[in-house]
């Protein structure tokens, strides 16, 4: 059995919990938050507490505060050499006070508020100070349903650096498609499920393999008529940039450019 | 019954061959392809053919070839006054030849060329010139399962457009991240949950309420760490480009302006 206790109540520390009381390895020992009325309606299945003097022993302390607390909350830990680990894709593990021993367990994934979150489909990259600690973080992952990754805290922080790329930059051009076919009175209903297939595809297969469209085949009728039809600038900048980066991670530009310049030579 | 002729042997053809031939309430009379070898393997089914001449009547013919053919091919048809729809997200209506009764029918969605796809999960935007044609397109999306939408030219272009924000344009995002992820040594597969997430997210709420992350919280620290993180100019172009799309859209970076021209008032 693991014995964890949990600090912070916003979206991850919550889920996480959900998923620890759920796991039949895992006791939440206690539940820390700085605000009782966050965790005060869990006091019926764990020991809910919003003074950290309280904390008592376990095998795991969970920091899912923010990123900016992260810091100051594990100085004000009552206690040394207890194993203390965050949950952030971009806080340095050294970010941790150097009093106790520590690790990171973070959860990539995006946790909606109110839906409950499977970990299946959650990895968890872990890191630890001391490699003593790593078996303990691999337990928790698989207790819960997670695979888990081991990742340095360089590759953390670029796979949160990726992440955004995949979540928040993706999602806005999920609400561009949403402007563009709102402004034509068009049900953004009919593009769900090419959002989803689009996302199913290089579950199997590399982005680069499955890329399609007028930009790669560098088809300039419609890349010409597309850049008409927009109607803001701001979406036309991107359309530009993203077909430009299209065009060059498949060389469909710079290879029309090469033949130009054989036919040059050749006729000199 | 419907009976159907489909023309073409593309990915597209392909797919919909699959689904009417599965369909209880569609026949497809035949199955013309220019070159005979592409649809030869299909004659135990249904009647192949590669000349044109040799077209039969049909309730309706289908003409799913590239867009650059469809004008030519469909000029080329022995026959008039039938019922002729393409397939094409692009092309106009009234491209088809002016001889033929003129529809549109088109799937939007991403096939790929091996794995089968379920037309449930494929809308079908259709057009036609006469209403009187509309209820036969209605009738042939909903025996292969399909939704159907009653889409005029200028919205299927625009949903064209769309389309290559959202599969395109996102895939490209998957690529990236791929790149930059790779360039660290980090595994994908780490990050596909989350693409999947972030598409199936979108099925129930819409996109501007589920942006998250450092953009839209307009979270300075976290922005200028990506951006020295990112290796390429090109990754940074995107990067800085859909920050500040993200920031528009949801008024972050305005309502810092706002809020700085109204104390520097203040102190005037």
């Amino acid at each position: 059995m693991i014995s964890v206790v949990l600090i912070g109540a916003g979206n991850v520390a919550s889920h996480l919990y959900n998923a620890f009381f759920n796991a039949e390895t895992v006791v939440v020992k206690q539940w820390y938050n700085r605000t009782f009325e966050a965790v005060k309606s869990f006091q019926n299945d764990t020991e809910v507490i919003d003074d950290i003097s309280e904390l008592k022993e376990a095998d795991v302390y969970i920091l899912a505060v923010s990123d900016d607390a992260i810091v100051n909350v594990s100085k004000s830990f009552p206690f040394d050499n207890r194993f203390v680990v965050h949950t952030s894709g971009s806080v340095g593990l050294h970010d941790l006070d150097k009093r106790q021993k520590r690790g990171v367990f973070y959860p990539l994934q995006s946790f909606s508020k109110d839906a409950t979150m499977d970990f299946v489909n959650v990895p968890i990259c872990i890191e630890t100070e001391d490699k003593s600690n790593l078996q303990l973080l691999k337990d928790l992952a698989e207790a819960i349903g997670s695979k888990h990754y081991k990742i340095s805290t360089e590759q953390r922080q670029t796979l949160h650096l990726s992440a955004v790329f995949v979540n928040n930059f993706t999602n806005q051009l999920y609400r561009i498609a949403h402007e563009i076919s709102d402004a034509k009175s068009i049900n953004f209903d009919i593009l769900k499920p090419l959002i989803l297939e689009t996302a199913k595809k290089v579950q199997d297969m590399s982005p680069f393999k499955a890329q399609t469209g007028p930009a790669k085949r560098n088809d300039k009728k419609t890349l010409k008529r597309h850049l008409k039809l927009i109607e803001k600038e701001e979406h036309r900048d991107i359309y530009e940039l993203l077909t430009k980066s299209i065009q060059k991670t498949h060389g469909t530009s710079k290879s029309s450019v090469t033949k130009n310049h054989f036919r040059i030579k050749n006729k000199s």
